[in-house]
């Protein structure tokens, strides 16, 4: 390799969490990047997805997917543009989308990359709300909850990614919309630019009583982000026949387990409580990201970003993410 | 009145529990006939059906239902014969299911009473296996488990009036079925009468491990009837895409609420865990009472009961089925 050889700028797994992932479970590496082979396409990724479920993925244990494997490049959803292609399916200068992972080249036979429309979509929004974000949220809502004009939808984690969706097409159905967020910061963007009716500060330590007072005729659907005693404190509140659709759960708290005070009101309330991962639900996207599309290019669904500088800050941009220290969907700029 | 005149015999609800329920709740007392109106019908009731919702219904706690008014008879279905009739649609003779509550005589307009046809099937069945706790067997399992031919559905309180209906209806649709009782006498007439492939005693004391030796393949549908511990033994080893259909779940045990210990197995395995409550249900009672009627006139669908006798030993009757101490369909027989 010589020194105008581009070099792709990668983060590995190089350890497994022993309890709180930490920077050293990560190591920055410069790899030169080989020549392209026919059928091969090459991508300058813009942006880095860091989502919540790659935590899981870095433990070796028995899970829904696989864990990552140590040594290898973090996965990842990325969006970039075309800078090289050997396939007649993609030109340079194409926007892609495509797992990558954390990265700032991508190297593809062109499967599983899919080019997008920036002209009305912002291209990270294909990270967030056009994307495996926002999928998940029109699928716990629309699927599980299928909430009804004039009924109440709660969702925790309110100003994030997954959560900033399902409020916004609640009150698209007519729901009425609470929030559940960290902060009077959150509570005021979730309330005031995203139009929610009303958003609970889960951090000023009265959220029973405050959610009481925000949804005063009860609860019809419940979007769960975060488990622990945020469901404890909502799961009292659930008028007969609520949904609850799981999409995060805490299922640890310094290494203890966290358990549902009373399960019981599933049954006293006629309860539906369903867990999903929305990658088991390909039926889905093509009809969510077309509504999603087109709400956000009629300004109709906003969103906000966290946006970390550069590839070696993706792991501290993560394990931000992770102490729930983003103000909306977090990624990473990669150019 | 005078001594000729018919005596009604009944069971008034005259306190609330304070705790445990005891025999001090209920009294007993004789109640002169009136002469029927125009339009009555009046019962001679044979059987009394006792169930575990009606140690709900003594509370005054806010719940699904009214609780049980204070000084009246309780609650509960009934089957007998009509023995006099002022209402042109019955006819002393006609066998009728009603819900004349813990007495021996009921009298009626006629609305809620159903007449029913003891040639193919035994009166008491209407009570049980054809009556509400089939149907709410039925309504678990077809409408909230939907089992599949080849997986493997468990039930818990497996020989009761309704985990049997459960696991024999399995068995028809072609799943493993594993129950699960409290002692080895239950656990060999699960197995032996009702043919299920294998039953575990929980009160053997290693519930989780020999819950595993006889679903070796994991758990695919579980009709919850008791929650608590047995339902922590259950979740770990359910499926990805599991269903619970909860019908009864406990909520205190001496006086502490009976958490349950991993919610977030409901994420990781993807699970629906739905409660309901039968009478919720209307739409499928005919369709359920049809096929429930018919596998038990082949003799396809074994039930069992447990048959105290006299109205004066209801309360006892009920207290023991609370420590399930009944055996089968708790009855009682008043002639």
């Amino acid at each position: 390799m010589s020194d105008t050889d581009p070099i792709n700028r990668q983060i590995l797994l190089v350890s497994r969490p022993a309890g709180e992932a930490t920077a050293d479970n990560f190591r920055l590496v410069k790899t030169p990047l080989p020549p392209l082979a026919s059928g091969q396409v090459r991508v300058r990724n813009h942006y880095l997805s860091l989502d919540p479920y790659m935590r899981g993925r870095m433990n070796d244990s028995k899970s829904y997917a696989a864990p990552q494997p140590l040594g290898e490049v973090m996965i990842g959803g990325t969006v970039g543009e075309v800078v090289e292609s050997q396939n007649p399916k993609f030109k340079p200068g194409d926007k892609v989308l495509g797992m990558f992972g954390w990265q700032e080249y991508g190297t593809s036979d062109g499967s599983g990359l899919k080019i997008v429309d920036t002209a009305h979509v912002p291209i990270s929004a294909y990270l967030g709300a056009v994307g495996m974000p926002g999928v998940t949220g029109w699928y716990g809502l629309n699927r599980i909850i299928e909430p009804k004009a004039g009924e109440t939808v709660v969702v925790s984690a309110a100003s994030g990614a997954v959560g900033s969706v399902v409020g916004q097409l609640a009150k698209v159905a007519g729901c009425r919309v609470v929030g559940i967020a960290g902060g009077a910061d959150k509570c005021s963007y979730v309330v005031e630019s995203l139009g929610f009716d009303a958003c609970v500060d889960y951090k000023a330590g009265n959220l029973y009583q405050d959610l009481k007072a925000a949804a005063p005729n009860g609860i019809d659907g419940y979007f769960e982000n975060v488990g622990g005693p945020v469901l404890d404190a909502v799961l009292p509140q659930m008028n007969a026949f609520g949904r609850i659709a799981v999409c995060g759960m805490i299922a640890r708290y310094d290494g203890a387990p966290v358990p549902l005070q009373h399960p019981e009101l599933i049954l006293t309330q006629r309860l539906k409580v369903q867990g999903f991962i929305v990658n088991e639900q390909p039926d889905v996207w093509p009809q969510a990201l077309r509504q999603l599309g087109e709400l956000v290019a009629q300004k109709k669904l906003h969103f906000r970003e966290s946006i970390a500088q550069g590839i070696e800050n993706a792991p501290e941009a993560f394990l931000g993410l992770l102490k729930g220290r983003n103000f909306g969907k977090q990624l990473v700029r990669l150019v």
